[in-house]
């Protein structure tokens, strides 16, 4: 059953609530569920509503055309995505797998909703990885030399399966400017550490030398500053003086497994609005 | 500044949150926060909507006539509130003092929006605290010979007192029907253990004899069945075979602080719902 | 480099830790740690030392016969390990298979020191996986009327593999105490809640018809009582009203292969003792 | 029953932890608990053990003259404890009081053990609360011109009173280089972050704006450098887009509560070796 998703954010004032779900209302559909979320600080409206498009009187055509008026009225930043319509992916991955393997197998489990079409790696580890869930490979090995010219084919790759996001799994690149200028909130990045602590470089051994209680993993969309852009999920896990870094590293692993895979289930299932440097998450 | 909140459940059809929202936009009001949920085991349609009562243009008293025929055409079972309008609140503890002095802290430092009243206690432990925060103090020793009489006193006080909820801040007497029937989803326990692990009696002391990892704590609202109603909020912590009876005790009382302190707040924040013995929580 | 591990445990009195590090250093070991604990009920005490065999005098083959006479002073309990002396493991596992998967992939990271030797399934599911990462792989269909034979040709593979130890990673079926007489201890089973609630059949949806705010899974060693074994290791996840059933499954999923993990490893390294039907686990 | 408590570090070599329990058994006592960790990257060993002294043939007077030739052999720093002798205790606090009742409260439940000598403060907020549990209260206001002067005032009524540790339960002031001298790795401080994550002022404004979804405690000895001490224990809570700056500090502070009462009691219980700014704890 097709769904309709539409994702708001505009100024808050009196009735906005009203004149989305009453738009759902009088073209016959029915709400499957309503969230919506004021910031008081920056006046900001929030709101996600997903409807099930069953007796629904526009065809998907049509909804964008007939929702405008009421979007201009309320001055809306607005999306609109259809359940049915599965994002293409593309994950990037470099030397550790944990990540690529726990994505590949989620989604052949079903519980990520959308098209895995492409894999590309500055390695080749990943390539047999790739072959036994049938996915795209593409090997583009980075020296500073051919980055530029490397990541010219990427993103002829990436154009070519018309990827609509992409998932850093353990990507020790760091990607130019030019790449995500196409993926503005749509490139999703694993930390492993709790940010804003430990950024930059090995923040396992970082973690470990300053001798923390608790080690954390970070998923967040991918800006220009290095691992500073919107937070979409955290977690953490207790270390103690008897777990050396090796022991750091096999906590955060289970860690970045789950906190990845939760931020991109969530985007995918179009539940993720950014503002300000954060996120709101309608989950 | 005053607010309406407008608790609803009801069959599921379209067009009950167009409704619910346009009633709160006709009449002028401004909606602060509004979530929804459905129930598709049982078709059932829950809704939380709080509006500012700022330039709306009924009385608080008239709310509820002009609301009428909207609950009735969704034949809504649903209840309104005014956040100015603190409830009236009795503790009844014994001789564990813990939670009952927690509540009145925060109470002290502004987070429980509520009036407390009364404490009741089968013991006098509790009496200096009670004097040192203000609140009346009312002592009902409990034999198998007076517990009828002595809750007949209770009930006196409690009416006289307009209460509105109880708390059982470790209360280790079982109500009687007598008191349970004018309180439906009324009356909030803590239960120190993770239910439904461990109901009835000394839930450490089975917990430790089990050998768990883990303990727990849990609040929820009263019902005939001992232990057994719609669970509000829980949480745990981990043990070891380190832990003796007397550190699972001083753990899991730090959780039975939280965990009460939680389902007593949104149940005075109305953020509550109840339905087939489990609760919908509008956090 | 080889290490050995002694795990002991007898009736506690004055210098016993003295006696056992004053074996290891008369005899040239370093010890690489020593933990001790004593259950003050019982008066038991319970030991485990590893040590270096690096210009350790006595061979492996005389530890045992060397030992002997501390360990009738002081009537342990005792078993001696090499850490270099893989256990030989057998999985069995139905039709869920993410918790199969999990280990085969932790081992092949590294993070199991041990050998697998074996799948046995009462499905075919799994065969594939198996043959992916090496394993032999068993299909024993089980039907009541084929239950006992299937068993023996269970107990003749798990002879002929030497197995050590067996995984129970999801499997659907009730061991007869003719294997569990094989394997006192050595059989790890990951039961899918928060034991001791909700044993049995189906805890998933036991815990979401009971309406709990937070789902566990356990792993414990198996006994005859179904699954009221010594807990090895419990862990525990939020959930809330949004969830349905299916997000218990998937969010309990992750619990299950991190808290069967942990048990598995301990297990392999050698820091599980039993007693009481409880563990004690130096971590 | 007197305990004597050993703390040791030293560079790791065979045989130490033997000589040490030997120690003990030779001298009749009975080891209660004993714990031990190598620090591989620095090869230091540390230990604690903790024996009773019932029957032990040495007075509490006469045991380190006796343990001399041992350390001296080994090179051990080391610290010997009695749990009869209660540390004496002081609590600097500013306005916010409620880490000051925790420790108040869980003193008078016996959780604690110690004796609180006095509460000193910049502010008379907690003049009632010190009168309320009979603690000597020190009022020393502070600005620029005075802090030097106030800063004598108050180690002078330190030393008076033998202060053993200072407890920092949100003292809003840096201590100057003159107390830290006289107190190292005895002055806890509570800090309210996830440090190294937002060290300085005002931490949860921080996290609000950097939209984290995990918020944390952390108490730490307090050395010269700010917020940059030994970290002794760290816990988090989750937050969400929903939860506003006043949220943060509300669910915070039972995080603070909790945290500063773990390494106060660590403390307090001999459990915490300091080494290159990081602390082994034998919990």
């Amino acid at each position: 059953m097709n769904h309709a998703i539409l994702l708001i954010s505009c100024p808050d004032r009196k009735g906005i609530t009203a004149a989305v779900t009453n738009f759902v209302f009088i073209h016959g559909g029915n709400i499957i569920s309503a969230d919506q979320h004021i910031d008081e600080q920056s006046n900001t409206f929030f709101m996600r509503v997903e409807w099930s498009l069953k007796d629904f009187d526009l065809s998907t055509a049509k909804i964008e055309t007939a929702f405008l008026p009421l979007a201009k009225k309320f001055s809306m930043a607005w999306s609109l995505y259809f359940s049915q319509q599965l994002p293409r992916v593309a994950i990037f991955v470099s030397k550790h797998l944990h990540c690529l393997y726990d994505l590949l197998l989620r989604h052949r489990q079903g519980q990520l909703p959308c098209q895995i079409r492409l894999i590309i790696s500055n390695h080749a580890d990943a390539k047999v990885i790739a072959k036994e869930f049938g996915v795209r490979f593409l090997e583009c090995p980075i020296t500073p030399q051919t980055k530029r010219a490397q990541e010219q084919k990427e993103l002829l790759a990436l154009k070519k399966e018309k990827i609509d996001m992409i998932v850093l799994a353990r990507y020790h690149q760091i990607l130019t400017q030019n790449i995500l200028n196409h993926f503005p909130n749509r490139i999703i990045n694993i930390h492993h550490s709790f940010l804003p602590a430990f950024a930059g470089g090995d923040p396992y051994r970082q973690a470990y030398q300053k001798g923390v209680k608790i080690i954390g993993a970070t998923s967040h969309y991918v800006v220009r500053r290095l691992d500073a852009g919107p937070i979409i999920e955290q977690d953490t896990v207790r270390v103690t003086h008897r777990d050396a870094l090796a022991d750091l590293v096999r906590k955060g692993q289970d860690l970045e497994r789950i906190v990845l895979n939760r931020a991109v289930r969530w985007h995918l299932q179009r539940k993720i609005l950014c503002y300000n440097n954060k996120t709101v998450i309608f989950e």
